[in-house]
């Protein structure tokens, strides 16, 4: 018998003990031991829960268990899960968790505190909910070197540019749509400012490149700009809106990181991923494109993910599973001016012959785009390529039009 | 330093030779030793390859040179790879291999040696190509009962099947240009008649039950009586038809498996998998639908799978990975009569009203297609869900008309 605790009984937490007390013959047949939950933290009462005798308000009852070998932390947020964590691993137990604002955080010291203490530090959860998508990188697509990873990595945006998309709703009334349907926050600023994509592709990236990427200064747009003209000129160009977490691995060495709205062709596989789904692609040298899609998120799936590591720790008490990277300082991130991309500019003029002109003259060969009833004032255009340095510097110098919007060109 | 040996150096092989050779330093920081071909095995001369000093036609020289620990066996067919994989493994070495043919008909038992010897028996590139999928189903969703998994398994139909939807090619032509252009075989039968596509769910089917599911007396339709009628009609009902292997995993413990061609919403996320990708869906408890897509075969993307095995072997020398299924003999797969689901009908019949007529007293409530330009003697209906007995013998009944297609409706 193999003990675990878990701390935090909410979403995904009540989903792992859910799995761990339904799952029991399926995962007794994987480990070849049953994995009893000796402990449960969380400052609430659960008197009706049918482990009410396991939990317990004290961390302490867990830290200094030596029976308990692995913790599931599934309570979210840097404190206090960031200092737990380092206690528990220091104390030689493996820990496993969905919490990806404290991966990408710390994700290097508290991995290498794991390999000093010949511990596991898994979070196959914290990408992707119940997609599988770190162990693949790191075990199947090992033999690739991969040039990219782009996804859609949060299903609130996603499911509100579905609706904008399908269904031409506006942004505000998508936006409480998702929240009355529980895919979006009371406050859903984390999400729709694109900070929850950001923590999952720096945590792909770093995993990918081998070196901590931290999020602070990773260039994030969200989507709260993004309008229904964005999304009519976007289907005209055969292509959707969907926001985007990509890194390209330069061949300098450079990541090129962002997060992002970009308009990307409706033949991408990644074009198809609607609502609150998620889908991740990665480019490799030898297999080329390979996607994983699924539910990024919720209970259930989140829980299963979580429960998978568990189950893997209980596999592995005694060796390390190759999951590992280096502390950085960001040194290896290209300066987001220095990205390259073609952009979709929407401009308002009230000379637009004279403003097609001069878009011409600074960015050279545009596509221009057209849509039924378009606003007298008002046109877009497709660029060709350029650095984000050079695209701020032409519209800078741009007279004759206002930009209404800029939003990349994705080849996915 | 570890050694391995190669066995084959075709399409595959010699791709995984090359990936061993040009990404050594990639591989080297995977495993943190570095990886030598020492054997390569081969009946044809390569005399201008950088390896060609590694080149032997003599099997002994790798089973006997006990410093060769993993092979990866990539020549194909059952013999001599069958014997030569059962010698090795009996010597202690791991084995990893894209032999599809092979891992479906004896998987069992080349497993169940590995496990005696305490060695690996890996085979990632067996289903999907370069598309992670077995390590997936058996580490990130173990914590999952896996309901059913459905896929596009082979690229060569999907293309044949993707040219007839998109461009209105007939059959023929489009398996023509499928040879043309290297996707399918001069031979095409494994392909075009679902046999290659049956042993990999078979081998799906198999890791995620448990116990061996042989592929002699699994129902399997290929794709040569599908007809562009057929396409248009499933077109006007918003959906594809594309070749899929399917097992669903009954409460009652039986497999309700088979390779046929299947209508398909063209919302589901399989729908858009077109051309020589492939696409796999596992329906968990926990996760719902989780989907893997890619490039399901090639030089490449195949080699890469393989490596990644040769990769986790040299990771694992002295422990065995948790892959393993128990022999059967196929009593727990659910006789294809039993099987239950709903069917397009396309008929032909000089009174289509008398015979519309019958097939609703023989099927109640069905749904009529239609199509611009119907034959004057043809319509073509969706039937309610039966088990496949009961729409034989209905059909068997029917006496006003003649049954042209008869396609299962898919719910993917």
């Amino acid at each position: 018998m193999i003990q675990v605790a878990i701390m935090g009984h909410g979403v995904v937490g009540s989903g792992v003990a859910k799995i761990l007390t339904t799952h029991k013959k399926k995962l007794y047949s994987a480990i070849g031991e049953e994995v009893y939950i000796k402990k449960i933290l969380d400052l609430r009462e659960f008197p009706d829960s049918p482990l009410a005798d396991r939990f317990t308000k004290d961390f302490d009852e867990i830290l200094n268990d030596v029976e308990i070998r692995v913790v599931a932390e599934v309570m979210g947020g840097i404190h206090p899960a960031y200092d737990y964590t380092k206690l528990l691993l220091k104390a030689g137990k493996s820990v496993v968790t969905s919490n990806k604002e404290l991966v990408a955080t710390h994700g290097a010291e508290l991995l290498a505190i794991a390999k000093e203490q010949n511990a596991n530090y898994l979070f196959e959860a914290s990408v992707g909910g119940g997609i599988p998508i770190l162990r693949p990188i790191s075990q199947c697509l090992v033999a690739n070197n991969v040039h990219e990873i782009a996804g859609i990595l949060n299903g609130t945006t996603n499911f509100i540019l579905t609706k904008m998309i399908d269904d031409g709703m506006e942004f505000d009334s998508a936006l409480k749509l998702a929240q009355q349907l529980g895919f979006a926050e009371r406050n859903p600023a984390a999400d729709v400012e694109g900070h929850d994509a950001c923590r999952k592709i720096c945590i792909l990236a770093s995993l990918a490149s081998g070196r901590h990427v931290y999020p602070d200064n990773i260039h994030t747009e969200g989507i709260t700009e993004i309008t229904l003209s964005d999304v009519k000129y976007a289907s005209s160009f055969n292509s959707v809106i969907k926001l985007i977490g990509d890194v390209k691995f330069l061949e300098n060495g450079k990541l090129d990181i962002f997060v992002a709205p970009m308009i990307i062709n409706r033949k991408s596989q990644l074009a198809n991923i609607d609502n609150e789904f998620n889908g991740i692609m990665v480019r490799g040298d030898c297999t080329d494109d390979v996607v994983f899609y699924g539910k990024g998120a919720g209970s259930m799936p989140t829980a299963s993910a979580v429960t998978a590591d568990v189950i893997d720790c209980c596999k592995h008490l005694k060796a390390r599973k190759y999951l590992f990277w280096a502390d950085s300082n960001n040194e290896n991130v290209l300066p987001y001016d220095e990205s390259r991309t073609a952009v979709y500019l929407r401009l308002s003029s009230p000379d637009k012959d004279k403003a097609k002109d001069e878009v011409r003259e600074l960015f050279g060969e545009t596509t221009l785009l057209s849509v039924p009833n378009e606003p007298e004032s008002e046109f877009a255009v497709v660029t060709g390529e350029f650095t984000v340095g050079e695209i701020k510097e032409k519209l800078g110098a741009l007279k004759s039009a206002d930009v209404l919007s800029c939003i990349r060109i994705g080849n996915l």
